[in-house]
């Protein structure tokens, strides 16, 4: 049995902090979906939208610690479930060993 | 008693588009922070980043219907909850008369 | 003869601004791309993607005043030049009477 | 003498693409910046944004090729001028070989 996770390292732009000075909370849905190109790769292998397979349910996030810019983050992406026809995932973002958000998607 | 609801008017950009040729699932969350900006100046009055006082613990959404560019949103954001030191927010994002999106936001 | 200048008022986001407490630079583009889904929808009016017309080829900003959140911003839009298949168009983004930024756009 | 050519690998992300099943124009000037990280730590050694010393006065992209989800782009930046107190940096942002866009900012 094999189980796949995918790491995707993000170097922080200084366009995804704001005002309070950290990385804003809209910017980690962004780095969630780019850390997800290997999963539409394995649906979609010609990156093509014209035939794009996956519609989004429902996402949530759980903020738990603060990211910052100056050093980069590791996003975590693994399959916690495959139905007939629908896929759950698990992602977790880290910054200097700290897990900072957990996220699933389905 | 009096309840609050909020209402802000959103024009969908080309930008917040994506190749499979709707609004992207990562716009929903700028928007959704966007029609915050009146709670935001309950809590801060200034609109001083020195003096923000809102941390996000927790966001989730549920993708109802595909939004189009094209045609104005709707996002609709009330208190769900108040309590000593937090703030439980309930969001929906309408389009054309149809419920788009649903978030709930600790 | 007429000349149409369209404006389109934007209110800032706090994704839209960055850590050093204004709104970012990357922002102004995605504002000033805002502003010209009038001139989209005179040669795409269906706004249908499959039909669009416009190719971008050349673009500036010029910086002139800082841009805060708080305060709504006006954006300015005009065509300087028909030519028989380019247009040239120039843009201004304005706050509190200030003007802030300059843009052209062929 | 020694001349600092900057060489950024980004990955596009889906979030960046838009409707027209392109990189949209304005994800450009987010990866030109991103790709100036190195420029910034010279001049703000701490990645702090109370030191922040720089400040954009014009920028100017010619957008020569499209750019498409799927593949890597490199983005160099070099120092093309150094004054009393002023900077001016060249951009270039490739793919597959070819010169996608040019970029000065001042």
């Amino acid at each position: 049995m094999v189980i796949n996770m995918y790491k995707k390292i993000i170097e922080p732009r200084v366009s995804e902090t704001d005002g309070v000075g950290h990385i804003n909370n809209t910017t980690l849905p962004v780095w969630l979906e780019a850390a997800r190109n290997p999963i539409f790769k394995l649906f979609t292998p010609d990156d093509s939208f014209d035939n794009w397979r996956m519609i989004i349910l429902h996402t949530s996030i759980d903020y738990v610690s603060q990211i910052y810019f100056g050093t980069n983050v590791d996003v975590y992406t693994w399959v916690k479930r495959i139905g007939n026809s629908s896929l759950e995932l698990d992602e977790e973002i880290h910054q200097s060993g700290t897990i900072c958000a957990l996220s699933n998607l389905k």
